[in-house]
């Protein structure tokens, strides 16, 4: 298992330290050793015997078919990690019969991730173009204008990150990477001396529950959250017509001392009982954590690092490479559990120590 | 987070060997990792899309009305870390709109730091002078002579330090630094070899409830009780008509294995319910930290070694900067659980792991 | 306690690294930690004064009288660790009054290993051959023809392995070890793209319940399962007739993050409630570890890389040694805690911490 | 607090490897680090401003007028630490106003012990010489006549060990240090090859509780058990008629995993209900661990190894010295806690963590 790790040191050799650093913040954190002790402290129970010939990992999600619940997450400015950036990974993913959640920050035109994900399938009448992350522009207008940029490009599913209002320090980008998707942003209004930094600066420029109404109005698409940890939130998602919520602590990287995906996944999913999807984010490294995760009650995951690391060293063929490996592991463990299909996976499989 | 601790190595270097262990004792046995676990182990639930624009962190305490919750704790001799000593923590105190607790051991004359302290306030008719942490000087006639010097320098608030009653071996003072404020006292009676060095000795000089209800007597002042750690103590100190209390584990100095401020605070807030302040003291590193006492029923907080490292550093500039970022990280944690004033702060906030 | 333990470095100073590695796999990771510690945090009770003299360790295991319950774990290629191979093994177990379960993927015919075994008994008529561990070989007949020659040879009782259906990557053996007792296996069919190498290639392999039903009925001689880790499956074994099993988690080399043996032990065995003989495999290290086994309810328990220690060091005198040290031990256990007799030793012997 | 703690240096360096080895056993090891852990994890809570003035640590046991709770437990060979030995820490017990339980194994003949212990004491009317730690002897007669010269002697109590059946491989005495006040034993029977040397041997050589009824018969003195860890077991003490038991897990010697003292001790109070006396051995360091134990509810505590450190470096200064910082230390954690006299001490004054 953890077959992907292997890729890791790989990653490493291939990145300037600043950049490697940049991909694995919040990874030697406190935040992300709980997640993955939270992972480790789960235990599988064996069920041999069991006749699970003709197993598969397939789901429908969204009207898509797809081959496996391994989607990979939204990561901005992919040309950082290879020259190919988020083409290489959009076609991987495609290729695997998976999808994959562009981001607002992408590198790379959206019509270019677009083509680079339709390449093998032109002749698949079911296929569909890759999900759109997107983050809140400071404003409606901006926002409206950016989704309408995404929508024409014909992505498929809206999802928009609700847990990062505020960015921390981060990368100084090389001159030829770049978010090259998004408007310029005029720099925001001077505060005055009694205003607050965080609350009459960051905040300001932070969607709220009005804003995710509006903006539910503005598609037709499937419209998802992303960053949602509390139930009474799930709950409210789906009171605004929302289809579904990524449940994610944003790789670490925000708050210190958040609860983990996994800590609060089992509340969230009893609460929304199967009335929408429910993805799972943050510190998936296996199949055997994306079959955790689907034990809690997760509908599908979503895999950020491991693929990284894939696409550093290999571009498409790498991230390819990543998904056929957890998706192998997620089968062994399905097999050795006594699953056969995806809807076998659940509570009784796990013990918690 | 925890932006003040890049004081902490800067402070080391400046400071001579035994001064710096006297600062930190406490600080890496095991009472102090106790505490510091204590908070990491909380986890604080981000509630996005909430909006908190025109969020602020202002209270009234006492009637006094301060910009924060954070002050600064009783730190005795500060003429060890820095030449400014007292008065320059007074000053950064009272720039930053907060408060400070003046220690009996302070190596300044109470006069100059009611100075120092009103500078910047000369022409806001609300201000008021800090608060006064007495020692008790061994009998109730030294004791009232202390009280009545420090009331008549102004000070506003009177708080009793009743969790110290031996004192351990400690640092040798240089020559140029003494507690200024104090009488000399003479040396106890010799102990016949019958006697216990404890029992007749030592807790000879320590006060007790009877003494407390003599104090209550002798000033108009709020008077606050400072190293209340049993519920039962809490409500004793109301029950005497005194105004509030502290909750404190004195830096871990003072008794060996006692449970942590942050172990009892909410047994003590649950008792009390809201018919008393209720201070925290001991371990505040952070913003976050801050929080936690907050949602965990705290009224307001008291910073110590973190101001001191920013007092030996920088004297009252580093002062006030530590002082702003705990504040800005106690907005952003606010912020991010969408609180937007301290009334919003409570125990729904967080998830005990 | 814990003597055996002496034998480890004597035995790794004897291998050449792979075969060490191969022999400790599983050993230094998560696995096999959380196995030690499962039996370290559980705690005895000496219970001094009660008279245990004429205490001893006998039992009736499937009608063969047995000097102690320690028999020796099935393992593959025992001519790896001594040139006597499981010749040498069989001996031992057999002058000691124990039994061994012979693998299938022995290194020595057979017929020699029963003959070893019985050199020593040959006057006496409650004497039995060894125990034969079965694995499926991917068919119905195959595995018929298997069964065959082991039971022609005298074997007295079957366990079939069922939780090993993936194997993992492995020694490359050398020239003159092999399984000497299988036949060669033809090559499986190629798969074709769509297929999935697990569910349609190694699952395929693996037995199933329905197979476990038709083994059965190919042989009178008492039959176990060894891999059973949830009741549910304890209760299939006793309903198809079969006569007992062996709790047991390969060794930690299969699934990772499954359960270890002792965690789920009480469970099978409040569950089964004495309607079979439930027999402990995994992490057995001293005579302490197979008195928890037994106080939680084992009947028997499994011993595994100790007596392999024993083997490489001293032949069938190394593995002689070892098993007379677990048994002193634990007839001091029994000795210290009141137990005379095997029956004596119980849940009420232990305190779980 | 643990001022003891600063005589180990010391004494090691003034012990060759070999006694110091056999002085520390089962200190390092999991047993003893159990221990000392079981006293970390409580927490005291501290109650200022209570009237402790006039406290004290006095008590009546047996009879006996004790200036404090803290006896010497009984170890084996004490000229191996000192040339005084036992006459040493008799001198020192004696002194400091409390009690020695001198051990079966003493390194000089009891008459030389009891003259040491009286000398200071020869005008007090009240004062009784030490307690006789009773090793059995194998049989009933070698036992009384052993009873018979201790109790000749005039010691005052005598405690039967009941713990320690099986010994260890132990220390090679120098010629000039033995075990002066016993018998030469007869070498027991040589076993026949059928018989078990642990059942058949040792435990034959082990007192039962019918050895026990009969002991009860042979003496007028107090009679205790030293070395029960059950309320079964404390229970059957009490229905023979004796006096007391000592709670012991003999310093981790002995049963590989035995419970703590301190896990058992609540159980066994809460049994007993103060029926009897229930002293405390195991793990005593510090004026805080007796104050625990104290708490819990045993009636006085055995310190071990720190006299023994302090009887190394400095004989019955030594030895009194420890005395005299463990006493303070409980002392002082009374007077924190607000416990005036030994019967405030009690379960409200912790917090289990």
């Amino acid at each position: 298992m953890d077959r992907a790790r292997d890729y890791l040191p790989l990653a490493e050799a291939c990145l300037g330290p600043s950049i490697w650093h940049y991909l694995q913040t919040g990874s030697s954190d406190a935040s992300v050793t709980d997640k993955q002790n939270a992972f480790t402290t789960i235990r599988l129970i064996p069920r041999p015997l069991r006749n699970v010939q003709g197993g598969h990992t397939r789901l429908t999600l969204y009207g898509q078919e797809l081959a496996h619940p391994l989607l990979l997450a939204p990561v901005s400015y992919q040309r950082l990690f290879h020259a190919d950036g988020e083409c290489a990974s959009a076609m991987a993913a495609s290729a695997q019969g998976g999808q994959m959640l562009v981001s607002s920050l992408a590198s790379q035109p959206f019509a270019a991730i677009a083509r680079a994900s339709s390449t093998e399938n032109l002749d698949d009448p079911g296929f569909q173009l890759p999900w759109f992350q997107l983050y809140w522009q400071g404003e409606r207008e901006r926002t409206a204008r950016l989704l309408q940029r995404a929508a024409a490009t014909g992505f498929s599913v809206v999802v928009l990150t609700v847990d990062a209002p505020i960015k921390r320090a981060s990368l100084q980008l090389p001159d030829d990477v770049a978010a090259v998707n998004l408007e310029n942003h005029p720099p925001p209004a001077p505060l005055s001396q009694a205003q607050s930094m965080v609350f009459d600066g960051w905040m300001k420029q932070a969607p709220t529950w009005d804003d995710v109404a509006w903006l539910r109005q503005q598609t037709q698409l499937p419209l998802l959250l992303k960053g949602i940890l509390h139930p009474d939130d799930a709950e409210h998602v789906l009171a605004l017509g929302c289809d579904g919520i990524v449940v994610s602590s944003h790789g670490g990287r925000v708050l210190d001392g958040a609860p983990t995906s996994l800590d609060v996944l089992p509340d969230i999913v009893q609460r929304i009982d199967g009335r929408m999807p429910i993805l799972f984010d943050s510190g998936i490294r296996s199949g055997r954590d994306a079959f955790i995760a689907l034990a809690l009650g997760a509908t599908a995951v979503l895999v950020g690092r491991p693929y990284l690391w894939g696409l550093t060293v290999g571009g498409a063929l790498g991230v390819a490479h990543v998904i056929r490996l957890l998706r192998d592991e997620l089968e062994m463990t399905m097999a050795l559990t006594g699953c056969a299909q995806l809807g076998d996976i659940g509570h009784h499989c796990l013990i918690a120590r």
